[in-house]
């Protein structure tokens, strides 16, 4: 495909930027998507910026009956020096392969999928809000568009980018959540979709992300589908915990989706020296912990929080209270180093970031 | 709702219709469907038949993200006296209304839906085949149309039924098929969404599915997500099997979607006299009635086929052919007699079927 280059149609008319306290998680738009399309036999082809419009798709397409689609999320930040820059987005586009690997879709170029994606964030610069904190989500997404209501793999998808500013995670520092033990529904299991960012995985954690918002958690602790008693996400993130100085997280299984950011925490945990290790990681091995006094911490990691503290982790009549319900010191290291490599403001030892320019445009 | 009605915008054109030896699945639709939305705090509103034609979607409708939407297939039938008629559609109804509350979809008014089915169904009349075995095929989907792509329920959907005439499913009369015990991937499991009717299960189907084609045969067995020793499904219909004597089906247990054709088989089996068991049924089990001769038949039950017949399962080292590969006295009886009734052939004596005539289209 390195030969391909991206037509490129202008919008017409240029929607309000938002102020930035206006600014709250993937309900605004920029003024341009990227699209490709794919079909048989030709393959992906006709990659293309337009403007950000309605898609215009038949009611049988398969994408509507059969859930055959997926997606990424990742962001592009504006450094003090005004540089733009993306966070690991080879990573991104590696996992969009597994995942589309295991739905049976035709795998993309990730080079040139990146340098589209480059092209249209360097269009859209004007969108990437400025202020502490926020930045311009990319929602990477593929659907199945086939118009046939047969149960099989589609002949035709489209590769959709949309790009959305978004308002500061933590707009009062970051913050301890509240989280419950989820005992009865499961998000995944082993041989299922878990691992793939697919939206049936984000669908099955609805119910059980509702139930718990009325006791007044924050997210749900799922425990593995099969015994119910080994840990694997927490909400839409992987977890970690410190206990006794050595910070554990669930090793990859099949079932826990490999996030960028768990991937990123274990490598910086390593540059420093912390012991890290990926385990099986049992709720009774917790609570003895707990019991013990050796659960020095407890923390989600996503790209929308990237560090997401846990104050409180709740079951039956069980209620840890982590750290006092206080953020611990080796989430805020990793939160400021992290937010720090992202936004430009600390050095990147590890050749994470990677700049948009104009050279991303000329293509 | 009662004192709703259905507008009406009939389409200026009208597509030809096929010939009955082009008929196949899924790929054809007819000249209108109906639609409904819904919004807050409105509810479900503004119900219409309308030309089938393209939807116009947002590309940030969480529909494309995270795979909150849930369908049904059902089909209506032409009676040798020319007679419109529905098989049991207030099951699918029911099983509608299941499946939007595992996924937090807002309940339908399942007695209003059922009357504009049936009104869209009288409508399109003229595109129910006739032939032996073809039927309309009828496919009710709901899907998240909120321009949103936070992890949340959507506070917008779409209700819309789509039409297909579809083709004989055995053109040359029912013919058993070969399976696949499947042991590396999973449909489903317990505290997931197997039990309902969503986009997600069928996604994660399609890679054994896929690679199960590769080795020659038709669908793969599903056995439990938890210990992989249960029977749950045949590629995306029930299991029944006939030993010694006793017909047996696995128990509906959370991942097992509970059919309307399972249903009547049961039904069926009952008024038969012929002993029919709900119960948990391993593979192991399966495997020693083979070896002592007791395993008699095997059929998979589903509203495409009715009646699947299996004449192979394999799975490691072992083939079972039962009943010599062909197909059992008790899934002949059941395919008849269940046809039977589906096309007016028969007597329908549990008032399965409904009638679809003018006053269907007077409301």
């Amino acid at each position: 495909m390195e030969e391909w280059t991206v037509e490129v149609h202008h919008s017409k008319t240029k929607k309000n930027k938002p102020k930035t306290d206006q600014l709250e998680f993937g309900r605004l738009f920029t003024d341009h998507m990227f699209i490709m399309d794919y079909s048989e036999p030709v393959g992906w082809h006709d990659p293309r910026i337009v403007p950000y419009e309605p898609l215009t798709i038949d009611p049988s397409a398969m994408t509507f009956h059969y859930g055959q689609s997926v997606f990424e999320g990742l962001k592009a930040y504006y450094t003090p020096e005004g540089d733009i820059q993306l966070f690991r987005p080879d990573k991104n586009l590696q996992r969009l392969n597994r995942s589309n690997d295991r739905l049976c879709i035709p795998p993309v170029d990730e080079a040139f999928v990146l340098d589209a994606i480059k092209q249209l964030v360097f269009l859209e610069r004007e969108w990437i809000p400025t202020s502490d904190g926020t930045s311009l989500y990319i929602r990477p997404f593929i659907i199945s568009t086939e118009p046939f209501i047969g149960v099989a793999p589609s002949h035709q998808y489209k590769l959709i980018v949309i790009l959305s500013p978004v308002g500061a995670y933590y707009k009062e520092g970051i913050n301890p959540v509240k989280i419950a033990v989820e005992n009865q529904y499961v998000r995944a299991v082993k041989g299922g979709t878990g691992e793939a960012k697919t939206g049936g995985n984000y669908a099955a954690s609805l119910k059980a992300q509702e139930l718990c918002a009325q006791k007044g958690f924050t997210q749900v602790l799922w425990l593995d589908g099969v015994e119910k008693k080994y840990i694997e996400e927490v909400g839409s993130m992987n977890v970690f915990f410190k206990v006794n100085g050595e910070v554990i997280t669930p090793e990859l299984n099949g079932s826990i989706l490999e996030g960028v950011t768990r991937n990123s925490v274990i490598q910086l945990l390593k540059h420093w020296d912390i012991p890290v290790i990926e385990k099986k990681i049992s709720l009774d091995e917790l609570y003895e912990a707990y019991v013990n006094g050796t659960l020095e911490e407890a923390f989600g990691t996503g790209t929308a929080a990237v560090i997401s503290p846990i104050g409180q982790l709740s079951w039956d009549d069980k209620d840890l209270f982590i750290n006092g319900g206080k953020t611990g010191k080796v989430a805020k290291s990793l939160y400021e180093t992290l937010t720090g490599i992202q936004y430009g403001r600390e050095h990147d030892p590890f050749g994470w970031v990677e700049k948009v320019n104009e050279t991303s445009a000329v293509k």
